[in-house]
């Protein structure tokens, strides 16, 4: 028998998608299954269809039943009550996520941020591992972050810290999903590059990414999409993610002259697809904004290890810790 | 007797000004001293005039001997060698500083960033007392940043953090000291509003500065000459002045979003002077770019506390930590 016995499903609750994993004592996954998520549906729906997706998860894995459910879901949350206060990917406003999960699949529920899970798996098991001081940026509908200090999961002195996707990098630029103006998720997401590109077009310019979105049927512009537009050279979509990556460039050279962590994973669906030819132009834009001369060779930029597993295998080693004996 | 009888000096070299003081085994100012610096000098030259004004500084405290001096410099510093690698406002590059000064003063001198060493006096006994988590902005010639974490300064992974004045604001903006574009300290520094100054006379708009800065024989528009004109209800000063406020109100926000201190300080010679004028816009501005609603009760902006004389208590503080008998 091995040491725990606790089973943990964890759950990566996107603007876009939701993953379920379930995984062992040790951390392997013993299913997985991922759903798309409607951004404009009602809480208690969606809620319901991840506890749905959480027991045929629990069923695919072959166990009887689970000790924890762990979600990272995206927006402001109030860890301690279980209370998305706020996600504007999703819609929601004081959704009280742990309590009505709990009250469907009967067992304890942990809530913490999605981007904060993100860094907390590529730092337990993937490109972070063993690094002390380690910033995670996670690019997709939104932009998240993560910071690990001194190999724990730095959460502010109110467990606000890691919202690095609102980092104003062009002041009264272009509006957020937050209602500001000028954050790197307003200027970099897949949401803002999606946003370029229907604007080019309806200026007058052509786009292989219309035409890739009706073929596929995808009423958004998802990173496969992109990866086939960029397969085409198209000039619409290789302007508008440069303009993205030169924006997280700096986004992360801000992160590393302020912080100076000793690593930087890039996550999220988009790195995940394009790998080198989407880290590169970022490495490249951020240390030429680095202050320190030795910071190009001594800070790390590399892409997440874990794909979009990332996520929920955080969310599981998160549970694990706040629930001390699984 | 004390129970420690270390006298130790600290100085504060700013891009304006260097202030010395003297201080006993309980950080209790002796004497204190302060000249104004010349950019354009040379390193050496500046380095012999501070040892200078160590040593007047020493006599004037009436005691007999030194047991260390501590230097906070701006710009880039190598800790552990006590070299300064490169200070945009004063010229340098390169610049062994700690051997320089050890060489004529015969003690160990401690050399740390200008900045760090205001946070870490506010901190130690100011506005930043008995907080935890902590984020101080010295706004001044540069804009520097400290950042203490669990009540102690947090240097990074390789001693590089806090350039807060370096996180970037608006792409693409005012080109920097540093050399890049839109850092906070392009848009909202003493330097930066001064030019902004300049170029308002040169585009014809007239100015109460530029009458001040003549009849007080200044070069420089200095915090005094600010506040004359402000006082003046001089409409250009005060539309610098807040187009910086509000810069200075983002750059707050991003570090609260992303990092959640308890309290935020805000020093350097514009806040000494202004006090609650300043300090009050920053604060509005920052809460409308706060992500988490409650975060505009419970993170506290406030004025710095110690004046001038935060850096050079910082920096006999950060002395006694590093030189642990003193």
């Amino acid at each position: 028998m091995r040491k725990s016995q606790a089973f943990i499903a964890g759950i990566d609750l996107g603007g876009t998608s939701v993953k379920v994993i379930v995984a062992d004592g040790r951390n392997k996954i013993l299913a997985s299954n991922k759903k798309k998520t409607d951004a404009g549906s009602n809480p208690k729906t969606l809620i319901n269809e991840i506890a749905s997706l959480v027991e045929r998860t629990v069923a695919d894995a072959g166990i009887k039943a689970l000790s924890a459910v762990s979600i990272g879901a995206p927006g402001t949350i109030d860890m301690a009550q279980g209370v998305v206060d706020e996600a504007p990917n999703l819609g929601w406003r004081n959704v009280p996520l742990a309590a009505w999960l709990k009250s469907r699949l009967k067992v304890p529920v942990v809530v913490n941020n999605d981007v904060n899970i993100g860094v907390i798996g590529e730092h337990a098991m993937g490109a972070g591992e063993r690094v002390s001081e380690l910033a995670g940026v996670f690019v997709g509908t939104g932009i998240g972050g993560g910071l690990i200090w001194g190999g724990e999961l730095y959460e502010g002195s109110h467990g606000w810290a890691g919202e690095i996707g609102h980092i104003v990098l062009l002041a009264d630029g272009p509006v957020c999903g937050c209602g500001r103006r000028g954050c790197a998720e307003a200027l970099a997401s897949r949401t803002a590059m999606e946003r370029d590109v229907r604007e080019a077009v309806k200026d007058g310019r052509k786009s292989a990414v219309t035409s890739i979105m009706r073929e596929r049927k995808k009423d958004r512009m998802t990173s496969s999409v992109i990866q086939a537009a960029l397969a085409q050279n198209d000039p619409v979509m290789k302007e508008v993610i440069e303009r993205a990556e030169y924006y997280l460039g700096i986004l992360i050279a801000n992160i590393v002259n302020a912080l100076d962590p000793e690593r930087v994973v890039i996550g999220g669906g988009i790195a995940e697809r394009l790998g080198e030819d989407f880290v590169g132009p970022i490495r490249k834009t951020a240390a030429e904004y680095f202050l320190h001369p030795q910071a190009i060779k001594r800070v790390k930029i590399v892409k997440g290890a874990l794909g979009d597993e990332a996520g929920p295998l955080g969310a599981v080693v998160l549970a694990r810790k706040r629930l001390r004996r699984l």
